[in-house]
């Protein structure tokens, strides 16, 4: 129940629920009728019985749901037609579906609707049982191929891999927790979820629980809803009031579903951007980026497959990393997959060294020589157990060349990636200079090394690595974006930081000990 | 008298007057029937004897303001018919016209030549009584609410706001006076007008007054014009020569006038960027920003009245704070206001803590409980008279909390606002303790209280609440943009820059003084 | 000979191209006729046999190079054609044509075949001697005006710019090369040719060099191709094998040779971006950029001439500074030329100080007062010998005001850059400042003068002028960027550093001196 009006007077959601479905079979199509544009859904299939009665408040109540929803191909598509297609130009993988779901387009309720039983975060809304979130298992029942591909990936364990992780835990502990100034020492509290939510974990991602049911006041009145902790996130790793794990909303977002804001470089670069992960700042400055920005208004963003050079002429981050292409007589130039490290070899994001890309999607369970749990010593030995070894390496390189061949010849392709392999090297070895430099901080007692985040030349090192190193071998995977490696965040800075470290060190030798910079 | 013929000839600015008038009915004419495009002027209104005469010569010397007229909607609309439209389409808010206003077009002497007597840079060219600046003041004729409601705005007093509160004026001395090094001392100057005209004042506003006359050589020859002290400029503040304040092509550019413009966050970004006030790099690196880059060539930017979801299916700066917004039903879900604050309760912007907006435009008046000109002392408290009260805080976070929902449930709306109350309170706490640090710098006598902006630690006080803690603030307000929160200009700087102000307290506490930094 | 089979069988390459030939013929033919939209070949011009054997087997090979050139007017132009054009509109300057080219669409064949003694890089590819570069000496057989034009320019002389300049070379050398760290001492390695050739070089250019032939593994079997050092690289001031400066490439990509993107600021920016050469963020966050912004969709990147107002309505940079602009009339506004300099007078780009226009392309030659390779003296005298005199001062800045002209008044324009120069006057102020402080910390044996790049308060000098100056220069050139100028990388930088400069030589005069920083 969960449903009251004001003090006025009291009906059960079972009443309201038949009012509205009787209402709705005749508001929504009055609705619909006058809908202008592209929308018009004249000719749509007729939706589900349930939808048109979601329809028929939330068309009010929420309108820009709704119009975003009518704007999907969801609204228009029976999932029993979409299985018909080609296999190259079919956008569901499911072999079979529940017979509930394949006569109606892809409404509210098909959606918000399935597994009750496994979402903790099912109530009665006006008589129907609703999931506020709608989960990857749940979208598994259309695109099993999908969901399955994702959560063996990094980012389905985005929150275990960052706060599971002691090291790395300690370093957002450090960076989000408000300090206070107490008798001449800054003292960091424990960051707040809030301040976790958006920052840290709106990129990785929160733990969503239902924690009981609470009243709240709407346009519609008062209603009864489930009470979810940590919500709302849309980070991909969100762990789901089911216990799946992921948000595919993070990149086909909200009621759209859209393969276009997906395909298009700024989904991927809400959370690939500068300083750390520079992905979208380089390629926006890179040749790519620069036709991308220049042409892209001639191109299709929804034609599956992909036809390069017909659909696109240059690619945007999932041309590379996960989209089905093919060439422009139809053959397959790569496969699609939304495990987005399956055409990588060498992860450039370094931790703190750029390293091959480890062999589970959960990196919390990887151990280093000196039993961290990181991919790397300190001084740049690699964990190599829990990372791929050549011959896949070489299998994932191989994918990945395949796309750029389409474009480029053999000779140009292989040059660029032995560029990038040296650019590795280099920007290891700059940051192993640095560690060398903190290392003597510690032993000359300027810092501590028992919390190596807290300090200020310790943090001059981890800039060093995550701002800096990343910056250039982001800028070398790109295909050129020079001005980025140069000046912007790259080898000018990570020159001067570790001039500018060299010169702390010597400066605080003869300063006496700061107290403790951290609790 | 306003015009010199070459050594050849004289002629009187009247003889030449005739002349242009005779002449543009047939040139422009033929101008027009040659003409391309949508902006054809085949069924255009007859535009008026005047200003056919001043494109007789305008078309020729100054093409592009011209075509760029002939691109807006004045050149097509006259102002009676205008009037006529149904409410919500109404464009402008006058409830009567002046006779010789509502019968053409609005072209280029509709409104250069209103109020002349007001206008102090008004003068004679080619014999007709022209204003060189076109003001809020002559756009009221035809859109008084606007000019009304953008009068008692921030914005309107935008260069009082700074020039006049000598606190911020002496961080604007600090800032942008050149520096000089004598005998080990760096002695800064006043800054030049120029130097404020495309800084700070870029965005505040000049003042213009009209002082004189002066002959200029231009292509049609010499010619007689006002000598406009500080022009040209465009910032929101704008004191006009007219007395009036504000200029209206701040936002509706040129002679487009252009709501499309207006509406796309282009246009605040011009002011509202990092790294003080990163309202547009925080759009544009959130979710709103990506759907917004990724499928805004889909959307109408030039409906009025703006239907959620229908012309757009994100929100612009525009949508939530000033646009009227309608549903795809056509009920309102704001009213449009120019008063750009009418929708905000808090002032995230912090000067130096974040606090409720102030009752009045003109902040200059405000008193803190130390007497000095700021919203909040060194301490954090209010300067709570000169606040809004909680009652008006709730009614205006519930007009933009109405925009939310159109597309957002309650709880998520609720929950989104309680986050950023706690990261307002957060960001506050960070500040207060670079405040400590500082006072304690002050203590101890390293660094001078009685200017807090000319030296290193101060100034490193400043970047903790202008650039980081405002960063995280709007980033928080504006529905994700982690990175940006935590890296980009938010926590890791929020906390690394005090651990650097305590580590420069330290070193410096055993170093001699350094001569005053500046005079 | 350059083709390979595989362990199964021997053909020679004669054999080989007749067999592609008439299997060209007829594939390619079906392929085109089946191409869809606008790229449609029906009715364009018949290719020469040559470039059919080639689409033969890249149309497979590498699809995206030809749908590329497919979307390009190359591939729908004949050159004899192309000649009968009216003077404004014609996109080529040649006033005779070779007859081999003249009948058909440029093509591959066209391009890379041509000069072939020439080039070093030329070899046997199945039959045909093809070239891998097409250098600007081959542009030039069709565009003559346009190649000759840049062979003047700076960008041609790019490479030798910088690195045949000690002064330059030696920051160069200081930030590129990788750091290590050694008994206490950091020690600078000479950078990789591999590293510059994705920072400095990427813009500037490489020298690429033929160096014998090498045999790689392709799609089709193994092949024999030059080996090219140096290569890929896109550099303005590319060497290439055939001994010509440039890579037409650089800003009419790949095969698409466009004029659009070469208009769009997206080219330009590549390499003009913050921190060094801020042209595009200053633009993006200016008037002109905003309204390109909001506006561009409307316009026409592809027309020539390129009509103001008519077009667009606001300025790209190659509006500005290099495109044929005329008015909606048809009357020359401003010529066409590929020299980027010729609308120049002075050079923002402070070395170390903004300074008049070299006379030369190549600026190696410069010598000032104190014999150093540079336009100005560290104290900021000019080598005036070497720049331009006033009158041609003039001549450029009056073919640049005249663009700006036709869309402002002339009192406008003159204040506009009456303000640059006050500018460019305070901020040189600003760098001589710096100097002093620099030159203090010489003289005090803080930091040794031997080389001016390599210790932190030199590096912070460089950002004095490199960055912050710069910085402030280019706001205030192109119209309005207050907040670039102010907070961004501007007047808050430009002050704050002096003060951080000066506060580092008080600490570090009373520590004991480093090591030296580098070896």
């Amino acid at each position: 129940m969960a449903y009251k009006e004001g003090p006025s007077g009291r009906r059960t959601a079972a009443d309201f629920s038949v009012f509205l479905f009787v209402l709705a079979t005749f508001v929504f199509s009055a609705v619909l009728v006058s809908a202008e544009g592209k929308e018009e859904l004249a000719e749509q299939p007729q939706l589900s019985p349930q939808t048109r009665v979601c329809l028929g408040c939330h068309n009010r109540y929420t309108p820009g749901i709704v119009q975003d929803w009518l704007s999907s191909r969801h609204s228009r598509t029976v999932p029993a037609q979409a299985m018909l297609r080609p296999v190259l130009e079919k956008r569901i993988t499911a072999e079979k579906l529940p017979e509930s779901l394949s006569g109606f387009p892809v409404g509210c309720y098909e959606c918000h609707s399935l597994n009750p039983s496994n979402h903790k975060d099912n109530f009665n809304h006006f008589g129907f049982k609703i999931n506020v979130v709608v989960s990857p298992n749940d979208c598994n029942t259309c695109h099993p191929a999908e969901v399955n591909q994702y959560s063996d990936s990094k980012k389905a364990h985005a929150i275990k891999n960052l706060m599971s992780n002691p090291v790395y835990h300690t370093l957002v502990d450090n960076v989000t927790g408000v300090k206070k100034y107490d008798q001449g020492a800054l003292i960091t509290s424990k960051p707040s979820d809030s301040t976790l939510h958006e920052s840290c974990l709106g990129c990785h991602g929160t733990k969503v629980e239902a924690i009981g049911s609470q009243t709240i006041s709407t346009k519609i009145g008062e209603i009864t809803v489930p009470k979810l902790a940590n919500w709302p996130n849309t980070g991909v790793g969100r762990e789901n009031p089911d216990g799946s794990l992921g948000a595919c909303t993070a990149c086909h977002p909200r009621h759209g579903f859209s393969i276009e804001v997906a395909r298009k470089p700024y989904t991927c670069s809400q959370c690939h951007i500068e300083p750390d992960v520079p992905a979208w700042n380089v390629y926006e400055e890179s040749k790519h980026g620069n036709i991308y920005s220049s042409k892209h208004h001639e191109w299709d963003f929804n034609a599956v497959p992909w036809k390069i050079g017909k659909d696109f002429k240059t690619p945007t981050c999932s041309t590379c990393h996960n989209s089905l292409v093919v060439s422009p007589q139809g053959d397959v130039i790569a496969e699609r997959s939304h495990d987005f490290g399956s055409r990588l070899w060498v992860r450039l994001f370094g931790l703190i060294y750029s390293h091959p890309q480890p062999k589970s999607g959960n990196t919390s369970i990887i151990r280093n020589k000196d039993g961290l749990p990181m991919p790397v010593t300190f001084s740049g030995e690699l964990a190599s157990e829990y990372l791929i070894d050549k011959p896949e390496q070489d299998r994932r390189s191989d994918k990945m060349k395949n796309v750029c061949r389409a474009c480029h010849g053999t000779d140009w392709v292989n040059r660029h990636f032995a560029k990038l392999d040296n650019t590795i090297k280099e920007t290891n070895e700059m940051t192993l200079t640095a560690t060398k430099l903190m290392s003597d901080a510690w032993q000359k007692g300027i810092e501590d090394k028992t919390n190596p985040f807290d300090e200020p030349i310790e943090q001059m090192w981890v800039k060093e690595w995550l701002f800096y190193a990343n910056s250039v071998r982001y800028s070398s995977a790109m295909t050129g974006a020079p001005d980025y490696a140069g000046f912007k965040n790259g080898w000018w800075h990570l020159s001067n930081n570790l001039l500018n470290m060299k010169s702390a060190i010597n400066i605080k030798s003869i300063i006496p000990a700061e107290k403790s910079e951290a609790k």
